[in-house]
This record gives C-alpha cells, structure tokens and sequence, in this order.
C-alpha cells in the first residue's frame, strides 16, 4: 500500500486526488494538506466525501510529511513546491508536483512567463516531465515527477505523432483550446463567478498564457527543432473538459488513412488514448470524469492542413488522473490501477 | 460471475446501467438490448463507452435473453415489460423492472394514473418492490424486482424514518421536488432541447404526475394508514440530480435532536443514506455519480412544521444505481459491489 | 426629464438599473455610485455598457446627491439607506430603497430578522411598501419607497387576490421559491463561484429567510390577519429568474374557472401581470428580461389543495424593473414608460 | 409605418425578429408565417409573447403575402426563399433573406456546399449582401437582401479592415468560432437535447461548414483576390453568442496603436461595432440581445500573427437584428430605429 500525502488537497485538483485515490486499491492516503483549512474536517470542505474521508485538514509541512508517506503530491500555486523542496525529502520521498515548478528546464523561461523567482532550479534537470505515454520510462524511475498542466496534456498528445514523424510544418501550428472552469480553480475571484460564466465564452491570456512554453518545450523535442506556436485558450459555461483544436499545414501530401496509422503507431497500445474513427470529433463529455485523451483529426484539402482535436477531463487527465497515473509507473503498479474510471454520460 | 442482459440500453437509464456495470467485479453484460438501434455498435450511440464496449445492440427478445443471462433488466418505457414478461422467463431468470409495471400493488390505480391496461396483473402480487434500504429482506429472494422511481426513491426515504414513528402528519406532507433534466429521458423532444430547458425552471405534471401513487403507497405502509399528499415536480437546467424539499406538520414536540436521532435509528447502518448533521442542506452536486442519499431537515418552531430535504442522483440512486444494489441483494453479493462510486465534484 | 441618482449602481441589481434606464425615455442618469469602483469609467465594471455610458463611478454621498437629482435609487446592502438618509435629504428628492430598510413597519422585526440596528426608524411610517399593483395610489405620493424583495414579490402577487378573497387558508400555505444565482449578488464569494453553482440545485436559509417576514406581513394586510408561512428558497443554476410555488389549503368548494375569474378581477387591467390559461405553468425563461410576472394555478381535489405558481425575472420586476414602475408613478409618468421590455427567448 | 409579413416565424430566428420588431416604432407585423403552426396562436408558440402578440400563425403563401405587405422576411431553411420567389413579389414588395439562399454569387458554389439545386438563379446578381457596415449603399435601393449568416457576419466584421488594407496574410487565416445552441434551431433533433450539449463542447462541419464560402467571398472583396480558409465552429453550452478567434499573419510590422487606428477608421462612425481598448477581450455576454459586434486583438510578436476576436449574438446581429438594421436602410428609416438594444448582464 503506498502511503500518500497531498499538499493543496483542497483544490479542485488535490479534491479530485483525493476521489481518485479513494478509489485506488493500493494507496491510501494519509494526509490532507490545507494550509486554508488547518484542523478543519475535510468532509466539511468538500461534502462529497461526507462518511468516506474521516480526516481533518492539516498544514503544508513538507519535511515532516516526508517521513511519514511514500509520496507527496503537491496541487499548490506556482512557487510553493520549489520553495519547499530539498534533498533531504527527495532522498525520503518521491515528489509530484501538479504546479508548474518542475516542467520548464531552462530556468529563464519559467522566470520569465511566471514572474517569480525560482528557488530550486538544481532540480530541473532531474525532474521528470510526467507525461506518461512519452516519458514511460523515464517516470519510472524518478524520484521528481513534474506533473504536465491540463492544456498542455491536451495539446502535446494530440499533436505528438505528427510533430514526431515531421508530418507537420511546426511554425504553422495554432492551438485554439477551450476550458471549463474547473480549471480556474476554487478561489473566490469576480471572473469566477457563476453569473460571470454562465452563457458566456471568452479568449484570455491571448498570446500570453503560461502554458505555451510548456507545450512549445514539449513538441520542439518531439519535431527535434525549436517550436513557437499561437495558444489561445478560451473559458467555457461547464465544469470540467478542455478540448483542444490544432491546425497545422502539412507537409507533404497524405490521406485520412495515413495519418489514423501514424497516430495507431503511437497510440495502440495506450490505454488512455482513443483515436477515433475518422471524420469523428471529439467532445468534451464523453471522457468527463475519465482518464481519457480522445483525439479526432480533419485534413482540409483546400488549404492543406490538418485540423487536430484532442479532448480530456482537465481535473482527470490535465491533473490528478495523470498524477496518479504517474505514481504508478513510480511504484512499479500497474499504470491504469485505480483509473479505470468509465466516463460519465451525460 | 452474475450474467447481465439489458433491454433498453440506449435510454439515460440503460446507459448508466452500463456505466455501472462496467465497473462491476461480479457481473457482466452479455445482451445490450436496444430495438432503436439494432445491429449498431454500442460505443457509437454512446460515445464514453469507445474502446470499452464492443458489442452490438440487440433487439428485445426476453425470451431467448432468459435463457442466456441470470438476471435482465429492462429500462424501458410503461408497459412493455408487462407485455413481454411471462411464467417461462420468470422460471428461468431474475427480472429487474426500472419501469413502474409492478411498483403499484393495485392494478386500476396504475391503469388510472398511467393511462394503458396492465398486461401482466398476475405478476403484480409476487413483485418486490425494490427499496432496498426497506424491502432489502424481500427482495434477496425475489424472482422479479420493481425498481422504484426516482422521484420516488428521494422522497419516500427522506420521509420514511418519520412517517414510520407517527412523527409528521401525514395529512400535511408536501412535497416539491426538483429533477435535473436526463429524467426526461433521450427522447428528441422540443421541450427537452437545450435552449428550452436552460436559464429556466418550471413545473410539470401539477397534481398529476405519476409518481405520486407510488409514492403514497410506500409512505402509507410506513405510516400504516392510507397517504394522500401533494408531490409537484420541476425541470432543472441540470443534467443529474433530484432535490426533494418536504414540508410536514410535526405531530409533537421534538427537538432536531431527537428527530436526527429517529434517522439514525433507521440509517445507521445504510451504506447509501448519509444524514447530514442538523441544519445542513443536501445538495444534488455533492451525491452526483453516486448512489447516495442525502438527507437533512430543519425544524420550523414558528409554524410547527418540519422541512425534510434529500438528494440522490437520479440516474444512480434513482435508477440504475439502486437496480444493481437489488441485484446484488438477489444474488447474495455484498450489497455495495460496483457501488463504491465516489460522488463526483464540481 | 427625470434626473436619477443611483447608490450602488455596480452591483447587479444595480447594474440592471443602469439597463433599463438607459432605455427609458423620460429619465436620465446624473450620478452612479458606487464607494468599490470611484472614479472608474463604469462601462469598465460593466463592459455591457461600453459605448453607451460614458460616465465614471461616484463615491455615496447622498447628501450633496439630493441637490441635484430628483430621485435617488439605494441598490445597496440593508442597512445603508437608513445610515444615510434624513429630513433634508427626503425634503429635496425623493428616495426609493432596493433594500429591505423600509419594507417591514415593525422595527422589531426588522432587527431581529436582519440583525442590525435600525438607524432610522423614524420614516418607517412613512415609507411606502413599493408593490405597485397593490399600493399604486399611496406610491403615486410618496417620498420614500421601500422596493420589495425580489422573492416577495413573486410570492406576494402569486397569492394576494386568493388571500384577499379569503380562497385559501392562510396558516396552510407554503411557498417553495427558486431563484436563478444573480440573487446572491456580484460579491466574491466561494458558494457562488461558477463550480459550486453550475449542475446543482439545494435549498438555504431555510425556516430563516429574511424575506419571510415582509411576506407575511404583506399578505397579512391582503387576509386582514397575522400570517405565519413557510418559505424556502433555493438556488438554481441560472442567472435569472424567480419561481414561486406555492401550496394552500381551499376555504371552500371551488372551480379552476372561479379561480381564474378571482385572479382576472385583480389582475385583468394589471399590464405587468400575466395570468395564464388554467392548466399552464409558468416558466421562469419566459419573463427574462422583462417586468412581468406570469401566474398559473392548479387545483388538486385529492388534496383540497390549490397550487399557485409565479414566474418573474428577479432584477427586473423583482428589483430594478419594479423601482422604475415605482419612479414612474412617483412622478406621474405612464406607469409602464420604459419598461416595454418584451422577455428574451431563449 | 412599414408592413411586415415573416415567413418562418417559429424558429429561433423568426422569433427574435418578432421580439425586435414588436418593440420597432415604425414597424408592424402583419402576417406571422408558420407552416408547423398553421392557426395556432403565436403566443401558445412562444409563451414570452403572450399578452403582446395576439395573432395566430399562417401559412407560407408569399404570393398573396406580397400585397399584403412592404417587406417580407424569409426565416426558412435553405432553397425555400429561392422556391417561392419571383418577379412579380419582388416588383410589389421588398424580401429580406435570412436564409443563404442570395449569399453566394456563384451558383455553382451554392450547389456544391449547401447540396440542392438553386431555384432561382436569376436573382443572384441583383441581390444584395446585407452586411450593413460594408453595403450600406446598396443595401438601400435593394429589392431583395441576402442577409448574412451568423458565423460571417462575425468573422467577417471582425477581419475586414485588415483584409481591406492588406494587413494581413489572407492565405494564413484560420477563423476559430464558438456558438451558443440556439444557432442548430428548433427542430427536436438528439444532438440538440439539453443533456447532449450541456457540459460539453464539441467542433462539427471541420472543413465542411456552409459559412465557409461566404466568408471567403466577402473578404475576398475586402483583399481584392480569392481567399482560401480554415473555418471550424463550435457548439458552446449557452443560448446565445458567437465568439470568432481569428489568426493571421501580419504582411508588415505594425504596432497595436497602428492595428487599432485601422479598425477606428472602419468602424468609428458604426454604431453598431464597437472597437474594444487593446488588450480587451471581447465576451459574447456582454453583447447578449443586443446588435453590436464586440471586436477585440492581439498582436503576438513571438509568431509574427494577430489574434483578432470577434463577439455577437447569434439572434440580433447574427440574424433578425442585423435583417431590421436592413431593413431601416431600405426605407429610408434611422439605420439604429428599433435596434437600440442595450446588452443584458447578467
């Protein structure tokens, strides 16, 4: 039984940790970090867990919590997990960090699209970018996972293989994604507010959003060459999902069928990615509360590109799902342990 | 391994059956009954289930399905169970009925409040009616199972534990409940489009609907006189969930104190009840995906009157949920197998 | 050209103020207020209104305001109108109060239902309780108008001619109200964030609601008795709109046609009331936008019960809509002049 | 005052036209056109007009609807206004299209994209392209106007002045669209179903939309040569609004104060568009009911592209607000009577 900490487990990411690992036949966790929420019963925070979560709240003590569990995940702000880290708790415990902390190498860059300072870039090399379906291998064997964002997750997978086999022009590749507003998390902000939301979409962070260099880092290993693309994310009326679409030119003249081999290449063997049949696009809820990455393609002959679609459960797959998901890689369990969650409809 | 046919597997209803028995250990589906979609991939009507259903629809031949399978469940419309069920199939299979065919013990009262002749009265007497939390005893040895409604499973448990103890007037009882809209069901019908149901809420079925006999006749055991009440129920831009608030006058002094104490007494012990402590209110987010039951109350010193408040998911607790707890039941599984679904949020 | 002040212009009842002015031909907005956003351009706090106001927000000072508009609207919280306004104020313009300051004659029992002191009960008397269908000669001469609340007011009129009349009951009625979430106002809270209202339905304040007792009161002069109700109110995942449903006890043998007659006899020249055929329910969607408020009613024999239903759009008629009624009869304007508002659908 | 008769009256579209022009001074409906509905009351149709339209729907008989009234609007599918119309209508009565079929120039395009024969060719060229902004002038002597789709007028408006002043690389452009429901009509069609499309976002019509070669078409007038795009749309969980993400290439180096005097030029004088400060985004919510196009942009250095954003109601601008704004032009009225809206918010 792996023993779990979560630091940040009140947010709407550390909450779904917490539904998913309370499902999971060999974890258990055994604190509920909450600097907000010190002492407080978690089952009072979230009342979804009324009778199935007994414990109360505690703080965000990374030392101590390190000898007390196998593995700490921390679903906190940017800046917390590097502020907390050391070699001390990295030689007691593996780490996975849901922040941003751990998934840029080059120092710079994070500094420069996060705007604080970095207190722990001698483990940016180590860190693994937790990936699953690209860095297997190397998670396995990590002691530091960096956990991807949501957008990001739904973005690389679903342009990976083309990126891979150079299918794609990457200068011409634009990324339109779409939110629901889980992802903004539970803080008690005037944007986040229902009648804000609701029956509403708009474009935020336009040319600017945190998540471009990740993906940008991402995709320049997979094409072999430096990438800048265009992301553009969009917040949507519903809870959970992000959907991604990609548009890229090609590079040289290919069919449907062509295209739905290079991504099977890829994806046959993963179990969290379903390429659909062609000419179908994904949608949001059929993966909701799933681990699923659902991927549909579109070549337009007359402007010869490809439209890409990727959909994810962006609390499942974009966080928690794939945290746990890399924990079991970390552990030697069987990677889809616990995940086997069968999207919900409607 | 229990050996499953569905009839009516592409209805809300039948498709949360799947949903839930995909993740369950003991049984499995071998007859994906739908007679819309005959011949048809499963997965293509139902989008979540790619990859992991592979059967076809069927059609709706329960005869030849009592021979293959140990128990069928039929999520169908009023009145076809009735038609097709006979002594053969009940000799050779279990029956789990999600329409209200046998819930009414008498046959003029269905008839006269559903408005069709029942074509299988005979079958009316032997029919457990499956509340598990209150028939659990007679339904482990029951042949043919009446799934309770979802409205009705809400209100007649959040009322239950006070009607049985004599402590509301049940000359007094109102109930106002309020349903999220996959009650409807996946009838391509103008009232259930999306701009007709969203930023709206209304009553239907004012003083008519169905689901009030049922309601009464379940209430009048417990309270051990015959019910009359006034049940409203509204249309909710939701996709799941049912609030039911009930308003009763007290038939004497009792403190909230005493009147948890009387919940506790009947649900100490019931895995899908969870009374909240005094003075909180249920609410349908926090049961959603599960097979809760929520249940709070607040006692009204200024009118004497009790407000009784419970949710469920409707699609869960209020159908499938509830149908796979009674099959559990009929064949000597741990009541909660495949149940264990941990209540989604946000 | 009516010169209209406005305190708390950038909240959302406020803000709807703002709306239905702007389109109001005999009235012009001198002063929006608002002590968060001084000296903002308000089309920055409601980009709605970019292009269309050009003026900036103005600190609460109600004093220097009462000299230079005619009318002054406090859409503010309980408590501020009373703080500020005095003889001198009410000597130069006239004041009519969106919050509860004024609504309630006894000054006991606004103390004890509000908590807070009340600063000025000295106009008490004087203010007129703003329902224009039921009080319009006495606000045709008034200084200060207490505006109802938005549940009142659906509640109230739903009712008032069956009270009036002596039809119903009044120890037997319950109202069970839903309200869409821009009722709970623009302020940053957590229970209001889009994640915790979307897909989700629960009841609040239950047996508690401030709103109960300026109900009671009300339809306490209609029944020329003291009236002790049950009112719950609950949230629904919409932004607008108001649906009462309300049960009552019949006094006496009656027919759905002498009920409808009851409700024309008050209602027939009423422009802003709508009562609907008998058998139709109302729907929240249908008002939106608008000054209506659309009633329906059912009978139930089995019960002896009659169902009365309201329908309103709760910034309009249930606040900002009705306050312009109220101006305009304060100052001899047509009463319905800018507020030919026909409801949005969908 | 000018005599309407609306062919299509019932769909969504044909309803908002009845909600704007029952509060148009100058404008009366005279003939509300429904095949589906024939003699049954237009407000037991939509319930928001009941008290306000008294009418009953009609049948489609343009003929002898011609000398009834001066203007005819076509809210139909596609191929019914080129079915019925002829020389004789048009020589006694103006016909505003809200179908495409006048949209396209070229016949042969028309028959390639929307897949039926084209009925009446011969009014092609005298039709004129109703998108007020651009056509004005002939918009006013007019016979017969196509007015535009939803999808282009949005994405139209929104890249025009920098297709017209070469700005932008129109081999590069990818037009990324959102819609709310109401934009897929009222038919009672599965995919529409509140429970399908709430909760979820979804592409559809990828490479394949009708709206592409409109949109083609127009801003290969604006740039002076054919245009080739990528266009997707996107079904959104609301009522109302379309949000258009438009990518270019820039053709020159040009700062966002040089990008924002383009616009200005364009569109100073435009009541209707309103050129939001750089760095704004525009949100659909915020012109909810009324006629305005929001426009918004961004210029990315990194990538050498500007994201333009464009926002409308789908039922104002998008469709019956933009066919009265024609409508005025044609007779000569004040091009805003009627349609001084002002957006709802929440």
């Amino acid at each position: 039984m792996i023993k779990v900490g979560i630091i940040g487990a009140t947010g709407y990411a550390g909450a779904e940790l917490v539904r998913i690992l309370t499902g999971h036949p060999g974890a258990q966790i055994e604190w509920y970090g909450s600097r907000s929420y010190i002492d407080q019963k978690y089952a009072d925070v979230y009342r979804n867990m009324f009778q199935i979560v007994d414990a109360s709240c505690m703080d965000d003590n990374m030392e101590k919590l390190a000898s007390l569990v196998d593995v700490i995940f921390t679903a906190t702000p940017q800046g917390l997990c590097a502020s907390l880290i050391n070699e001390d708790i990295l030689s007691k415990t593996k780490v996975i960090d849901l922040s941003a902390d751990f998934r840029l190498k080059d120092v710079s860059v994070y500094e420069e699209w996060y705007k604080i300072e970095h207190k722990a870039p001698q483990f940016l090399e180590e860190a693994v970018y937790g990936l699953c379906e690209i860095n297997r291998e190397k998670v396995k064997k990590a002691r530091l996972v960096a956990n991807p964002g949501c957008y990001t997750t739904c973005s690389i997978l679903t342009a990976y293989p083309l990126a891979k086999e150079g299918l794609i022009d990457m200068d011409s590749l634009i990324i339109d994604a779409k939110s629901g507003t889980s992802g903004a998390g539970r803080g008690a902000k005037l944007p986040n507010l229902f009648c804000e939301v609701n029956e509403n979409i708009k474009a935020y962070g336009v040319a600017s959003h945190r998540h471009t260099p990740e993906i940008e880092e991402q995709l320049g290993y997979a094409a072999g060459k430096k990438v800048t693309l265009s992301f553009t994310p969009h917040l949507v009326p519903m809870n959970r999902g992000i959907l991604a679409t990609e548009y890229a030119c090609l590079t040289e003249k290919v069919t449907e069928e062509e295209i739905k081999a290079v991504y099977d290449k890829y994806y046959r063997d993963e179990k969290f990615v379903r390429v659909l049949d062609p000419g179908a696009c994904p949608e949001t809820k059929w993966v909701e509360g799933s681990n699923y990455v659902d991927i549909g393609f579109k070549i337009d002959p007359r402007t010869n590109r490809i439209i890409m679609m990727g959909a994810i459960d962006n609390l499942v797959k974009g966080a928690a799902g794939q945290a746990v998901q890399n924990m079991n890689l970390m552990f030697g369990k069987r990677e889809s342990e616990g995940l086997e969650l069968v999207p919900m409809f409607p």
